[in-house]
Formats: structure tokens, C-alpha cells, sequence
């Protein structure tokens, strides 16, 4: 028999393939993408030579199942390839600075992203505003996601450019001082509003999800379950799919608002291509703990008078859940 | 190494495995749906020892590739089996004759469906009306069909049944006589409302769309392009697929009336289940010949006046294939 490019031997491996029990061989043949035998080498390698495949010599090295993250959001980790590392900035100066650096260093830049600040950490003891970003960034938009991502601060030009698409959102998304002036702190939908609209000024929505993809790939993760995804991230991940560089098998769960669309359709969990399957509906029932938009059954401690916000009351969530799981979809929360 | 339930080799057949050139194999060896060998029979039968599959004899028997169709109806096709055959009738009494028959075979039938009859073959000379079916079932509804799919004649219950949906129609789609009553006769979009609405009364769509599947796999058919499915389709067809009787491939092509969902999912051709592919939009330009709804350059010489009926004129007809091809489906006319 001829070659068969889809016939390949690996061998010389320390191969997990069982883990209850444990089973490490030094073999495998896959056909495709199916292991068709698992083993010794030299029969791994009499197996390749009989189909006419191709044998890898591993020389030693460990091979493990993909890894599955089941809670990606997958556009907010491809952006971080973008973003500046806040994470370990310690205060607003140091933000102040981190944005700084980065102008000058991006001159040419049309927004500044950064993510992963947390004022619990900050040595002036306060949320920052839209004058601290003001000070390093008056022409260019900045959008600095906080660590949970359920928060962001933006400055004056951003608040601007995202106006008319703010003013649309329930009051509590966006802070606002004793004047009603924005203070710079946006939360929840309003944060993946800014989100959406300044990676166009970026690589773009595909180039931000095969980033995410890469990375995930990267560290050894083949199965990712995408999170709150938008109808254009569909898309997008089909593109990268038929392009071939959709690498990392990814399970779709669309974010609330496009329910509709997706329930009229018909699908079920399961649907799809082998490699981007759909698979339900992501809903958010609060926000997070150090938002302070998680929803508590007393005061935050910090903020009297305030629990956080629930966005589904018991009602509206009970209905839906009956709904979606009624579509055969899978719910997650 | 243990038993391989994917692995299957096949032995002493006569496997049509390629046509140009031509080249007939006696074994051939499955890797889950992938063939990983196509030889003699003795290589085939020590493979699958080697990875642990099942051999099968198949005693000198025929094996060719999956034929594909690419044009079905599947609905209409499945209904056949829960239709009278009128296919060969050469009068409108031998018609009248085949409803009174299945009346009296099955007694308790709520809907009497029949399928292939064409006015061109009759003795009378002419269409046939409601009076003529009326006259063997005054409380059933009958759906007689014409042999291109484009025109039915329907009795006065079935009239009565579809009356508000009928009257949303463009007035070509109802025949009705000089004053304006229903002859009996309908067509294109009207057939279809017809359809939908008896098959609920037979098996249910899901058990008309097997029966489909079921009619094509016996015919050696494993591809089908399914022209004109509606979302309710898709639905029934991704039940199938779940419940693992999905035997034979499906790619999808959408009717009109669903684009605006599909292109809202932004699917691309291709997208999908292995077995059950999404493909394109199908679109009617005109209808049928024998129907007299096919649009001619002049009159039918027998109906001087009448040249048919355009669906879609040039205008609308561009602009929706160019929207359909930009959404990266195909359009199928």
C-alpha cells in the first residue's frame, strides 16, 4: 500500500493514555484523528509501516490528553495579548505610569487597553477616576478592565466615543458623582460595550479570538468552553475554522441577548462542527465580589445601603432556565 | 492489544474503491469512518488482527461508494410513504377509485394523501375540482398531489381546514372558478401549507423525514441535498442525528422564508454536523411545466393570456444571490 499521510506512529514516548489506572506507553497510531492502536513502539511502528503512515520518534518525551478549560471567555484572553498587564500594580500611580510607557512606546496607538487592576490593592486606598487616566491620556481612548472584568475604567475621550451606546444601559452601569458626571468606573454590560467597540481599533474581533485560541493551545489546552459569546464571535470562529487555524476545539455558549435568535433556529447542545460546537446559553445571574456588583444577602460591609445587583430576579431565571433547558440547551450561570 | 469495536475489515467482496482508473479490491479496513486500507483480502484480515477489529466476510458481494442526490425533497418524499400512488392513473375516476379504496382499507384515517397524479394523462380531458373528490370523501380532508409537486387538488374539507391560512396567499396560488370559488385546485406556497398542515395528522414531521432518510439509505442514496427545509425541519433532523438514526448524510438547504434567521446565526456553507450540513438558501424563480406556473418568454398555447408565474423578479432575484453568496452560502434556484 501507498502512503497515507493520515496514518501517523508515535513512539518512544512516555505516553499517558489511561490515568484510572494509570497506563504510560511508549506508543500510538493515530488514523486521522482516531487512536487506532496504543502500545509498545516497535509494534506501533510495524502498524505505521503496514498502512503506509508516517512514525514520529518522540525521543523520549511525555505526551498527555489535551487539557479542558470549560470557562473561557475567549474574546477578553485574546485582547490580553494587546493589553497592558495591570495585575501587579501595587497603585493609581503606578496604572498612571503603566499607560504612560505604553503612549510612549505605541505612539501610533488608537486606544490603550490594559486589564487586570484592583483597587483593593492600591496604596491610595480609593477607585481610581477618569482624571487619573485623563492626566497620562487626554486624545486617546483608554479602557482599563478590572481583574474580574466585571468593571473598567475608562477616560474622558472613551466615555465620549461610547456616549449614545452608555446612556442606553440601566443607571447602575455606569458611576456617576454627586453631579451626575460620569466618573470614569463602568460595570457589567457596559464593560463589554467598551470591550466591543474598541477591539475594531485593535487587530479586530478574529485576530483577538485566535490569539485567545493560541494561547489556550499554548499551554496545552484543546478544548475551551467560550463563554457569553456574541453572534459575530461565531462567525469569526467559523472563519478561523475554515481557514484551518481553529486549533483548539471550542464549545459555544452565547450570551443571553442572542437567545432568541439561537432558540428560533432549533439547535440543540451538541450541534456543530467537530471542532466549534454549539452548546447553550451563558446567563449572568450578579456581578463579582470585587466589582462590588455581586449580589449579597446583606450591605457590602464597605458600602452601606448597597447589596450589588442582581440582573435576573428568581422569576426571570427560573423561566429561562425551564426555557433553555426545555430547547435542550445547556444552561450556564 | 484488546478488542477495537471502531476497527471493521470487510473481506472477499468486490469493492468498487476507485472508477478512473477503475480499481476493484476484495478487502478494505475502518478506522471508525475513515479507511485506513483498500487491498487484498489476506493484508485486510491481518490488520484488523493487529489492532484488534472484527473481519467480515462478505461472501463476493458488491461494494460501491454512497451515491449522492442532490436535489430532494425530503418531507414530500417521506409523505410518499403514507400517500396513495397515483403516478400511474389514467383517468379522474381511476383517481376518485384510489381515494374511495384507502377509505375503505383504512377506516380510521384522518387525511387522505395522495401523490402523482398529472391532468395531461387523463381521459377526461380536463383538471380535475373539489366536486370530483368531494364525491368519495365529504368528511376527511383529502391532499392529492400532481406528479411535480408544484399543484394539488384539494377536496372541500381540506379547503375549509386551510381556509384563513389559504387567504393570505397571492390569489394565482388558489384557482377559483367564475364566481370566485375555490375549484379545488392549488398551488406552489400553497401546496406547502397543505403539506404541513395533513402531516401533522399522519406521522408527525419527524417520522416524515425518517421515512425519507430511510427510503434513500435502501436505494443505496448516503448523501442527500434537502431542498427547502424549513427551521421545524432542521429541528426534527438534529432529534434524528441525537437519537443515532440519521443514516444517511444531510446538507441542508433553507427555503426562502428562513433566510433572514439563518443569515442573522451568520452560518457559512459547510458549517455543521458531519451528517447534517448546512448549505445554502433555496429560492423558487418560477414553478412547474405541467402546473402551468413555470414563467415562459409567451403564452402556453393552451391558456392564451397566461405565461406563468415569476416568484422573484430579475431585480429581486440579483440582489438576494448576492446577499446569499456575500453570507458565504449557496443559493440553489
Amino acid at each position: 500500500m501507498g502512503r497515507n499521510e493520515r496514518i501517523k506512529a508515535f513512539v518512544n514516548g512516555r505516553i499517558y493514555a489511561k490515568f484510572k489506572p494509570l497506563r504510560i506507553v511508549s506508543g500510538m497510531v493515530f488514523a486521522g484523528d482516531m487512536i487506532v492502536y496504543s502500545g509498545d513502539s516497535d509494534r506501533a511502528k510495524k502498524i505505521a509501516r503496514e498502512l503506509g503512515g508516517e512514525t514520529v520518534d518522540l525521543q523520549g518525551r511525555t505526551v498527555l490528553p489535551g487539557f479542558v478549560d470549560a470557562h473561557v471567555h475567549l474574546g477578553a484572553l485574546g485582547l490580553l495579548h494587546y493589553a497592558i498587564n495591570l495585575q501587579n500594580l501595587k497603585s493609581i500611580e503606578g496604572v498612571k505610569k503603566a499607560v504612560l510607557e505604553y503612549r510612549e512606546r505605541y505612539p501610533q496607538a488608537r486606544v490603550v487597553i490594559g486589564f487586570g487592576w484592583d483597587q483593593e490593592r492600591f496604596a491610595e486606598g480609593r477607585w481610581p477616576n477618569k482624571e487619573d487616566v485623563d492626566s497620562v491620556s487626554k486624545d486617546v481612548p483608554v479602557v482599563l478592565i478590572r481583574a474580574c472584568g466585571h468593571a473598567a475604567l475608562l477616560n474622558s475621550v472613551a466615555l465620549e466615543i461610547l456616549g449614545e451606546q452608555l446612556k442606553s444601559l440601566p443607571s447602575d452601569f455606569v458611576a456617576r458623582d454627586t453631579r451626575a458626571r460620569p466618573t470614569g468606573l463602568v460595570f457589567e454590560e457596559a464593560v463589554e460595550i467598551a470591550r466591543e467597540k474598541f477591539v475594531e481599533l485593535v487587530g479586530g474581533r478574529k485576530d483577538m479570538l485566535l490569539r485567545g485560541i493560541e494561547h489556550a493551545c499554548s499551554l496545552g489546552v484543546t478544548s475551551i468552553g467560550f463563554m457569553s459569546a456574541s453572534l459575530n464571535d461565531f462567525k469569526a470562529l467559523q472563519e478561523l475554522l475554515y481557514e484551518g487555524v481553529l486549533r483548539a476545539r471550542v464549545h459555544v455558549y452565547f450570551k443571553h441577548s442572542e437567545y432568541d435568535t439561537i432558540s428560533k433556529v432549533g439547535f440543540r447542545k451538541g450541534y456543530g462542527h467537530d471542532m466549534l460546537v454549539i452548546n447553550g446559553i451563558k446567563l449572568f445571574a450578579d456581578g463579582s465580589l470585587g466589582a462590588r456588583t455581586a449580589f449579597l444577602s446583606e450591605d457590602y460591609s464597605d458600602a452601606p445601603g448597597w447589596r450589588g445587583k442582581l440582573l435576573l430576579n428568581e422569576r426571570e431565571l427560573t423561566r429561562l432556565l425551564e426555557d433553555i433547558v426545555g430547547n435542550r440547551l445547556q444552561p450556564a450561570i
